[in-house]
């Protein structure tokens, strides 16, 4: 019965409309969405949580600096014009595996939703290169599920140092693996937490003892960078007393902290009780049911490769965008170059895959994907951040600190989902700046939902 | 080690100065320790959460009109002064036993806290009574924990019914158990959510065929208000289309829905997939630990009976306040009178238990407490509430309506812990007041945490 129902969303329109369904509603399926929506498709998009995230500000969540609310957007009501004129339909659920063949996905409760277009955008979730047994020490940064488990580790830890002397500085230590935006940020603004927003609540510690590590394999931060904002990068992270590791591989993790096997010498380890994973990522799950089903190729970090024009080889009905896809951008002149894996690279790939389904339909001939580079940009914490910016006369411009960390700062503003959680950010982030606050404090256990049933009382029902 | 490093907490600053133990941070526990720092004392404040909860606002947590920090501060924020004056410590933790002839409480990590007076203040939790196989489906609402259990249902309910046409009605009918203030309130805002929120958001829905029933054993909802301000808000609850059955007492839950026994006539069953528990308390365990050390007698809801001064018989170096406690109130002249179980009387309750400790360590005779009502307010939705308050030469004053739902908005928002909450309230409630939108509307599935662990790729760390 399900099924017949839930095939009934992308059947019940459909002759003569063509069926699209879009998997993932992160930047890459929501611009695919919008774009698609204005074509007389019947577009189904599926996503396994009710929401759309702003995942370039989870680190804040997970930093007790914003709600989660402030981040995040029903999607059904960012799109629900588009589900007014009707032709689209919004569905919670999780794909588990595409049948290429048969053209349909099937959702984790077994219903089989069929299309005539599919686009995967599911993205990418953290790597511990094989050593997943690393996942229970240090968590990655990917959900809001994720941004609370982090944002508990952290407040705790320093309820730990004030409770038990002898671990002390174990619990007032803690390292962030790997050195890109993701990771520079979260050490940036713990450093931040400590030296600021701690100091002053504790009776047996000084939380602006604690250490903030920075463990980098390569040889410098920041390596999607040029060297010289990696360096200042580096410099304003130890203004805020963050201890950068560079050429420290990665080649141990436990309870008691990480162990890393420098450039030259022996390995050593690095004490710590609260640890962050920001090193790897790798394709959604999906991908393997992709190259199952239709043999696509993965690369090492199982993300999907994809035709100039973003669809599988051999499967022109089948796109793959965003973090999920390794694609190249073809410019009118000179060499393919690869496409970076940032939310703005997502969105264009959404448009693009959304574009050649409308030109397929017209009977057209689909176009390669251009990417526009409109420069890179990392914040590093209160007044700090480093950017490069591509302006279309002045060429290249690179700067840093505070005017960088404004331009950060309303560029993310900008680019937030909704007027509502604009304001929501801008005030949350006045009130930091202004009190070194951080207001979305709270430790909450999901054990203690049971936790609440009492033992039985005596009385009788009313 | 712990122990006696957690000893030293209560020890290291005690000679000459008493060691006060307060257990539990919620209204009561708060104003205790707020009135007592202001004297000489070696304050211990433990509670098993970081922060101080608002608890008269977590409905709205639940029902996604406001985020989770908005109604929670951090206890060691709003403490931070007296921390600093040396008196108080903070510890974060949960206390499991009160050893009352070795005066120390035990805590879960088995570290004992030496105290020469004691103030238990770990309020109520919900009880079942002793149908505890009903907390599954009926979930109460007393932690943050909760709240999120019951968002994640309610919301996830109308996606259900937009997936599953078979069970779309059950989907869509949502019991409410209880007919107090929570019970109202709840059974209000989901109407509100149901006919105003969500209305234009789904394709295969509409959700304003939901069905949102209250069910009361009494005769009549917010039994503890006069009959006239009961049969308002019964009014203002059928105008949102909220079913209210009176009189319906509740003989069994299940995965259905809700059995009920009306006042004459047969059993019959409310189908509903979501229902709530707003019916029972009852004190918390730590009521039984008491009367094992103490032979303190509980009442039938597990709460424990207290001298006028609030001590226990017997052990006058313990106090018991807030819901933990039967309490009754000694006016200067006249009977005395049974203590209401709200954050006023737990206030009230807190500054006395503080102020006779003050007086026992002068050599003071303790006095009995005297709870000075200020009046009734509950709200039902939008624009609809009742009051009834006693002004000092008016008398008591009665009204409900629009009137009333500003009266309660302005008291809830002056009573919020801090400016920033106030701020971040009355900013989230004037856009959901102009825009019917509620924007913490996030499903967040604590096993998504796990999920995200991926399939080892090949690539090996940098």
């Amino acid at each position: 019965m399900n099924t017949s129902d839930v095939n009934s969303y992308a059947t019940s329109h459909a002759p003569p409309r063509p069926r699209v369904v879009i998997v993932g509603c992160g930047f890459g399926g929501l611009e695919a969405t919008r774009t698609l929506a204005r074509t007389d498709v019947e577009i189904t998009l599926i996503d396994r949580t009710n929401h759309h995230l702003f995942q370039p500000l989870l680190y804040q969540v997970a930093t007790a600096g914003l709600a989660a609310p402030a981040i995040s957007a029903p999607i059904r009501h960012i799109l629900r014009k588009q589900m007014q004129q009707g032709r689209l339909t919004v569905l919670l659920g999780e794909v588990v595996a595409i049948e290429a063949a048969a053209r349909a996905v099937v959702l984790n409760d077994g219903v089989r939703i069929p299309y005539d277009h599919l686009i995967v955008a599911t993205g990418a979730t953290h790597s511990y290169f094989g050593r997943d047994e690393w996942a229970r020490y240090a968590p990655g940064l990917k959900t809001l599920a994720d941004a609370f488990d982090l944002r508990n580790r952290v407040l705790k830890a320093f309820e730990k140092a004030e409770r038990y002397p002898e671990d002390r500085q174990d619990w007032m230590s803690f390292a962030v693996i790997g050195g890109g935006p993701t990771g520079v940020e979260m050490a940036g603004t713990m450093a931040e937490i400590a030296h600021h927003t701690l100091y002053d609540e504790f009776r047996r510690i000084d939380s602006r003892q604690a250490r903030v590590l920075l463990i980098e394999g390569a040889d410098r931060i920041l390596g999607s960078y040029p060297p010289e904002l990696s360096e200042r990068a580096r410099h304003q992270l130890e203004k805020l007393k963050v201890e950068v590791c560079t050429g420290c591989r990665v080649i141990g993790i436990d309870a008691e902290g990480v162990t890393v096997q420098p450039a030259e010498g022996e390995p050593y380890q690095l004490r710590a009780r609260t640890v962050v994973w920001a090193a790897g990522v790798a394709g959604s799950p999906l991908g393997k049911s992709l190259q199952a089903a239709t043999g696509a190729t993965l690369d090492r970090a199982g993300r999907v490769l994809v035709e100039p024009d973003l669809s599988l080889p051999g499967h022109p009905e089948i796109h793959v965008i965003g973090d999920l896809a390794t694609a190249k951008s073809y410019p009118k002149q000179g060499e393919p170059t690869p496409v970076p894996g940032v939310s703005p690279s997502a969105k264009q790939m959404g448009r693009h895959a959304a574009a050649n389904i409308q030109r397929r339909l017209r009977g057209e001939a689909t176009r390669p994907f251009h990417y526009i580079d409109y420069g890179s940009l990392a914040t590093i914490g209160r007044k700090a951040a480093v950017a490069q910016v591509d302006l279309p006369l002045l060429g290249t411009v690179r700067f840093s600190g505070y005017p960088a960390w404004l331009f950060w700062l309303f560029v993310h503003i900008y680019f937030l989902i909704g007027f509502r959680n604009r304001l929501m950010v801008l005030t949350d982030w006045a009130w930091a700046y202004w009190t070194f606050q951080r207001n979305a404090r709270v430790v909450v256990e999901p054990a203690q939902a049971a936790a609440t049933v009492p033992p039985a009382p005596l009385e009788t029902p009313r």
